[in-house]
């Protein structure tokens, strides 16, 4: 699971606001710049070696999308940054990437920042990754940990011209990219279902100390996932509200749509919280199901035992004078006894329903 | 019981915004369509093999309701959405059984998904469906997961001409399908609330790991309720405050009153999960009463008897010089004090209150 | 108690809306209709057989409060509903008595519903009652399940012409009739406060599994309380913004008093919530500290007699060559030892704090 | 404690609204009333019998102060009342000592309830005074139940004319009179700070059922101060928003003081219900780890006795052919065998570090 | 940590609101005055004796920072008041180092109080100091309780002209006193991170009571955080807004970036919260499983050694007619069906997976 508090507090402290440092894991060795500049009628695909290279398409009327995988090439962004005109504290956030999911309005740019998850089947834990996003009149610039594959069908999208994509500006094109994240995150929560169900199917069958562990895991990444979704509902939500004029009004719908998912998300981690502290009750509970038959076994075996070896004890005595002991019949009388008394906590034990 | 997150994801992630995938059990054979036309004074009742044969009713000026049971046959959903201008998100979202409950008001239709709940009693498990509304100035269209009875009561009002239905306009026929459905909810809850009285009675007399795992159950239950109830509120709300045209201000009272049953539902939702939060409590004492019992029980046998086997043990001693061994009555007088401090020990427990 | 959710459900799907069907026992046998007629020279006062004989007070410019106890004779409610011009969905609520309290304002009148609350004695239970007001220029119309004598403090003061009723308007008696029954609250929380007081003063003494019993019964007592009164407080404050034209300014006051008090009693709730929350918990320690009571005594006495009973069973065994048994004071210097160890026991556990 | 619910309902049912009636405990003999006339140059102080003496006052430019301890004289609030154009139900809320703390802002005066506590040391409990101003354009008057001496500072601020207080106007001093009620509740809060850092002392050393009583005792007491502190916030936040016209601007930032301190108390109160919390988790660990202990030593003692009472037992046999009891070392054998069979269960319990 | 109430009462009640006096600890020996003066092109600095000196620099159109470590001389501090022009009750906030942070915008100047947080290693605690900024035109005094090495990188970079700081006005620096500050938390919030993750490893390893006593100072800590930050998010949050002229325009997407971080740090401050939470269950269920291990082991041990010792019991009766005692193989046959018995027992508690 990512870190609940990102380390950036040492390296930061009493830097110059602006300062770009670079904060967070370097995922990838080498920056890579991808860049697909199109409008309806053609379309242009590059991967290119210096950040220098992206310029030109700056001033042409078409879309130009340019992906950078890598963020700790501050050179890049800071060249980036003067080109596109972004205030210092943007590039900031961008290379921090213990950011908290937020969108920013500048005049002529959208800024947004987002927390992309993945599922790391092998470890069986949470990865989080940040993702910048800025659009403006006629550019979408995004900022990747590392290469993935999340937005590969959106590429094919806009290859192949299927859907609006094509005919539709670069806030449409922002809204695919938002698109893709939070669809990812339905993913997430399908794979974490699944692994939760598993472990309230192994909870009622046989419950562990490392079942509670799971059942906190689960909580604790429940607690990620909610820190890093409740603050993209709000970032959604104020795109979605119009407030910005890069924003068309034919875009509006398809992001009101991507809000009604991030709201269907939230519900999905809300209920799977109320389940899992339903678990933790079941749990507890067993525990003490557990104990409580511990304690009748050890309660029937002390109940039926302790009395009998008390009467051979009796009988064991060294008194001279015991009548009993000279009867002939006494030892065969004393198991009956012993029998009957055994019968009797038998038929206690079953009436108190503990056999 | 549903799952808590419909299996959307997968399919979904890298379409196009837009794509028709149904999503969702099929849950019917062959699509079902019934359309009902009627004003004032006629009505026209046919079951239809195309869905082409709906067209011509959407210019006459009377009222019509075409019903469509069965989301999967994706070409009758996108020639619906053609001929009446609805949104490719629209179409989407009414074959994706996975909704949130929302409303969406365009200019000429308002687009409403609310979530049918059904109580399996064979199974004992609830069952819920999508619905999808759509209405506009003369039309009213509802699809459905399968065919269902919820609205068999509403067709014979119309066509027998009870109530306000056949005088008023399309948005009372949309309240009517609304309330139909709302009202089916108080069923549902009495159902579950007659469940949660047995399983209280149950726990009273006899409470067993299987009444836990049954307010578990409730408890998701009353999970999954609140979630398909809740948002159910805001799309009543927005229709209920008049924003839409389509909507009529002598239809707005109805609506006021479905909005009421909402509140009145989600009130006892809330009702019961306190309920079932009190009911666990109990559980959890009654385990530990149980245990304290076990205890006692335990601790009476050993209390009483250790000591007596001890004496019987001291006097089972080979000691060459033991006097009491050689006295008359020393074995009676032995038996005399083992039943002595039986007596007290059981005078000691009645004093503690333990027998 | 009363049941959380009202039997509404199964008797009226699929009706039309605004059908009257009475919902809810049946808890008088013939309807009595009372009227008091006034203003501030005159009173009339008579108890009529048929409600026509109310109508010709209609038109009067007197006040006119017609009570109405009984809710099963539909032909009543609806030629009251059809002289007063009542919506019928108005008088479906009336007869209804699942009803959550609320406020309609119309044009002409004001409609009401309210939860009045009585404690049975005898059975210790919360018994609930539907009462509707109405009222309109000169009028109040109550409608109660039963015959009550809530209302007579207020008869009696509008006979001898106490306070401001007389002078006052229609208004001022649909403020004092909500006064009385918000003043009767306070009666009901009384009695349950004390006897939550008496529980607790039983959980201190002797915590048993019916204390958690009576605990859980006040829990739901609180949460339908709950459920009763917080909706209230909506209704008296929105007739206390006086947004109504019916509610003369100098009673908005009166009305504020209302509403502070119902506050009061809000608060009084959760504060008794709290207080049986606290209950709770001190209830499960409870069990705690009386299993660790039990298991001191139970290890106590293991503690103690089992060495012993050990070194009995070593100076039983019939070995050949056992040289303690053949000294003369072999047995008596066992019986030290053994009264040793136990001392040593003793000491032990007092340090521990156990005796 | 005071009681959570006044007793106010039974006296007070059916009366008229704004009848007097003095309710709670009486807690002077006879009522005191103290007036404080000054400006910026003059002052004059005197004690009266008749309320009658008050009156004159009235009419003079300068602020008049008038102090009434004991309320149970109700022709002295009636006439007070009627001098100074108060309102019945004013009247009637001074007199109920059950109010819950409000402001009601009339054209020519302000009223204000609040609550006055009291630590009793001796009792160790708290106690509460129910205090009311109404104060207008020149003129402040004050209610409390019995002679306190939480004014006497202010009294010696306007007899030196230290501060603001003799140039200010009567809005001044009512803001001084709620300061110094405030400020009163820091003091109750730092008892009672210290009393529940005393408990939390001893539940780390000794918990015992007492301290969960005395826990549990803290916890009513900050239900009952939150439910007096909370409605103060709106209170003065009413008053510092300076709605009121009697409110001099200049006054608004001595308002925005007390609120702060208003919020700061609230503060408080929450951090202390979250420290009981915590303690009322701490105790409930306690007994779970006690019981462990408990528990652990009876396992130790009979998991190591009962295995050796097993072989004493055995050689206790009187079987006519056993050889061991034949040998010579036999007897010495079976004691070393038991020693080691202690020692190795020693060193397990030791490597479960149960000792 | 801090005490949660600061002691400010009992000095306080019945002063002149806005009388100075210290309350807090005395943290420094004798007062120390800073003096920064700056504009783009020049660099004042020095240390002063005597207050008085800073005040030719007010009427300088240079940015002037007067930093005062130390507050317990409360001529000083007047002095300034009078110099600047601070309303009293400003004053005697500032002395009085039990404020709740807030924000006070006067006229021509803005108030600022906060927490300022170290994390002392040593004795593991967290420590606060009071920290009050003003800041006007071209001023900003900030007093701390003590000499501190916070704001030496801000120092620093104002000598050295790097970053905005010399460019911008009083503004700017006061922002950049609060970022310095608000960077300072995420320090601590890391420091406790990491504390709290060495809690956690060591609860999963061996939970002892000790344990128990660190989850709750952090808790505590939690608490005392959450007091200090919650109230910081407004204070930042007024700023931001930009309501007060004082702050440039410019500054305030500057100010929106501590608004984040605050947000972020609350957020936080939650998760841990939340994580505490759940390491309490852990907790909880590790000592339910401890006892259950411990029963397990006194159960198995009871349950073989029970029966058998019975046995033993049975054959040391002194019965004169036992055919047993004298067959040959009598005594082996017994040790046989011993075993046997364990045997079985053991298999017993294999099945059960308590072995």
């Amino acid at each position: 699971m990512p870190r609940l508090v990102a380390r950036r507090a040492k390296q930061k402290v009493g830097l110059v606001p602006g300062t770009l440092v670079h904060i967070g894991e370097r995922k990838i060795e080498k920056v890579r710049i991808r860049i697909i500049d199109y409008d309806e009628t053609q379309l242009e695909e590059k991967e290119v070696e210096k950040v220098e290279e992206c310029f030109p398409f700056k001033d042409k009327p078409t879309i130009t999308w340019i992906n950078i995988d890598g963020l700790h090439d501050l050179e890049i962004i800071e060249k980036i940054g003067k080109q596109f005109g972004l205030h210092p504290l943007v590039l900031e956030d961008i290379v921090n990437t213990g950011q908290r999911p937020k969108l920013e309005d500048f005049e002529n740019h959208v800024f947004v920042v987002l927390k992309m998850l993945y599922y790391d089947q092998e470890k069986g834990e949470l990865e989080a990754e940040q993702i910048s996003l800025i659009f403006g009149q006629n550019f979408v610039i995004s900022f990747q940990e590392r290469v993935g594959d999340i937005f590969d069908p959106l590429r094919e999208r806009i290859r192949k011209g299927k859907g609006r994509v094509r005919k539709a500006g670069a806030d449409y094109l922002a809204y695919a990219l938002l698109d893709s994240i939070v669809d990812n995150y339905f993913v997430i929560l399908e794979q974490l279902g699944e692994k939760i169900e598993d472990a309230e199917q192994e909870l009622a069958v046989n419950p562990t100390l490392e079942t509670l562990q799971t059942i906190r895991t689960f909580k604790k990444e429940m607690i990620f996932l909610r820190k890093s979704i409740w603050p993209l509902r709000e970032v959604v939500n104020s795109l979605e509200r119009g407030e910005s004029s890069l924003v068309d009004e034919s875009t509006l719908i398809y992001l009101r749509d991507v809000y009604d998912h991030t709201i269907q998300i939230i519900d999905t981690v809300e209920s799977y919280r109320d389940m899992l502290s339903g678990m933790l009750d079941v749990y507890l509970s067993s525990i003490s199901n557990k104990m409580n038959e511990v304690m009748k076994v050890l309660t029937i075996f002390a109940a039926i035992f302790i009395p009998l070896t008390f009467v051979a004890g009796v009988y064991g005595m060294n008194f001279a004078f015991m009548p009993e002991l000279g009867w002939q019949w006494g030892y065969f009388g004393v198991l009956l006894v012993m029998a009957i008394v055994a019968a009797v906590m038998l038929v206690y034990f079953k009436r108190k329903r503990w056999l």
